[in-house]
């Protein structure tokens, strides 16, 4: 019986859009290397290992070694390279295939003179996100780049990799499709500038809406999309998935009800959920969406009702006069998360609706 | 040598903050029954015990498990009693003096039936927060819950509680000064209703803006601030601390620099600072405010440099001209937190600016 804040996860969901993505992948003739940063856990890796995935994604040694512990042996740890962490990257690229992402002169130098083990790289190519990464156009910093990882001993350049994270500001298809063009028109021009003296480099994409929702991959070669595998709120918002494809809800105590102003306290906040929030179809900023309950799994998320406001422990559920008089104290209350790898960063473990626990990093 | 995203802690700030609160109790003739959700760390308890804290606040049952296995035997737990843990309630208050929080009939009824041990009652009053409480007009409701307190073996009725979380969005002592006495006022509205037949009634307020600022406490018997042992960036913002307060900083690895757009990418994302935002004195929305370095503490805040944006791992500091030349690849850039309570508790951990780890939960 659930007591406290629950992160759920319905495992034939996540499994369905495992297996969904990796056919994608089959279908595209994509290497798929999906990142794990939102589950972050070995169990749920293994379900990876059951489509076929050898290869994989994070987005730090930390979680690198961790799956490496777990016998993953081919890594891309999707962030610039870190080269204050050099010891673990020589420890890690001892043991696996270790890539890594390098996007300046500087750090391509301080890996030149102290890796001890070979790694591959990706140059991480900035395709108009603007986090990071070099500009697509700047084909001169990227030859110097090159420069120094082909007069390393260590280095192996694998490709160019980019993360379209702006496609987060998309809804619907049609954007998410429009953005996506761009993107890879971007990432072609890099391309077909090197690609003659470097006839084997890969091209690889990652985020998730236009993985779920683009349907021309046939100019890239590995696709390393992560969220899909739970999806969340934000997802469906977004366009990236029906609210039928959320694989995780959080179950949460009711410990107060204010009818008077349709309000329904509950244990769950920002150390549960995140702080993270987005503007749903009616123009509201919410924290989570409230979704039917449904045995031990949940249902369709009810029109209306979400959270609100969030603090430390509490949180505050707006709902419509008609759902509030369903809820009394201590009943449990679900929501679909609005982020759900910040979500499950903080639940730190996963109750499958069919009663299993499940760790993660 | 710092390698990945850290959290400073200045254990003299630390050390003096707690110092000034518990004096500032001793003045107004209060007891000081501070909050633990903020370092939820024993070893920083301990420090409390130093200057004569014998009571404590906490927010969850967990914090007072963890707290109750460090010897503190007075605890309240200042969050609306969750019913659904009441094997957990009755196993503490065998062992300690257990404060919990009554705002309805139904919990104050479910509490009647199924206490094993004795507990303290404070009845949480909305005195304008608005987050939960019993409203301070509705006597009615206030009596009701009173006459199942009294008519219960197992409860004891303790006082009314407030916590005035409003006072955050107030700018300068002035604001806080004027919600105080507002607040104050509201409660005492509630107990000149009480008094004669609870003649031994403790009225207890909370939140760290009106414990800083505030001078008069003439008309209270307790206070739980929480937050002033480190204070943060968004408590500077209201005015409830001097920067040079703030007792803890993350340090994080600078992994790119973006001089064109005066960024600074560094490790350091959502999951190490959470996403809690503040608009700073320029208006301009901040996640993390700029430090100088100074050895292996911090200095002054770096006007114009702050964090701008943040992802899972990634966090985008913006730098003006002068300052973005100071920062190369591999160094480490310190930024005071907006929010301490959640950055902590996302770090788990504590580095001293002396260089020993401390631990929580």
């Amino acid at each position: 019986m659930i007591k406290t804040p629950t992160l759920l996860l319905d495992e034939n969901k996540c499994k369905a859009n495992i297996k969904a993505m990796a056919e994608k992948a089959r279908k595209n003739n994509l290497i798929f290397r999906p990142h794990f940063k939102t589950h972050v856990s070995q169990e749920i890796g293994n379900w990876f290992r059951e489509v076929g995935v050898q290869k994989i994604t994070v987005s730090s040694l930390k979680m690198a070694e961790y799956f490496a512990q777990d016998g993953w042996k081919n890594i891309t740890v999707a962030f610039p390279t870190n080269i204050l962490e050099i010891e673990t990257i020589n420890r890690l690229a001892e043991k696996i295939q270790l890539n890594l992402l390098v996007e300046s002169e500087e750090t391509a130098e301080f890996l030149e003179k102290n890796l001890t083990s070979n790694v591959n790289i990706f140059i991480k190519i900035d395709a108009g996100y603007k986090r990071t990464g070099v500009d697509y156009k700047n084909v001169e910093l990227l030859e110097n780049i090159l420069k120094l990882i082909d007069n390393s001993g260590r280095m192996k350049f694998e490709g160019f990799l980019i993360h379209s994270g702006h496609s987060y500001a998309c809804r619907g298809k049609e954007e998410i499709e429009q953005l996506h063009k761009e993107s890879i028109s971007r990432l072609l021009e890099v391309k077909n500038y090197f690609v003659s003296n470097y006839p084997d480099l890969i091209l690889s994409v990652g985020d998730t809406p236009t993985c779920s929702q683009a349907e021309d991959f046939s100019q890239v070669d590995e696709f390393r999309a992560g969220n899909f595998v739970f999806f969340d709120y934000t997802q469906h918002i977004i366009g990236s998935c029906s609210s039928d494809q959320i694989a995780v809800a959080m179950a949460c105590p009711v410990v107060a009800i204010h009818k008077e102003r349709n309000e329904i306290l509950i244990h769950g906040g920002s150390v549960h959920f995140s702080k993270d929030q987005i503007e749903n179809h009616d123009g509201i900023t919410i924290f989570g969406q409230v979704v039917e309950s449904k045995g031990n799994a949940w249902g369709e998320p009810i029109k209306g009702a979400y959270i609100k406001k969030l603090s430390q422990e509490h949180g505050t559920v707006f709902a419509p006069d008609h759902i509030i008089d369903q809820y009394k104290v201590g009943d449990i209350i679900k929501i679909l998360p609005v982020h759900s790898c910040t979500n499950s960063d903080l639940m730190k473990e996963y109750l499958t609706t069919e009663g299993k626990m499940i760790s993660r990093l």
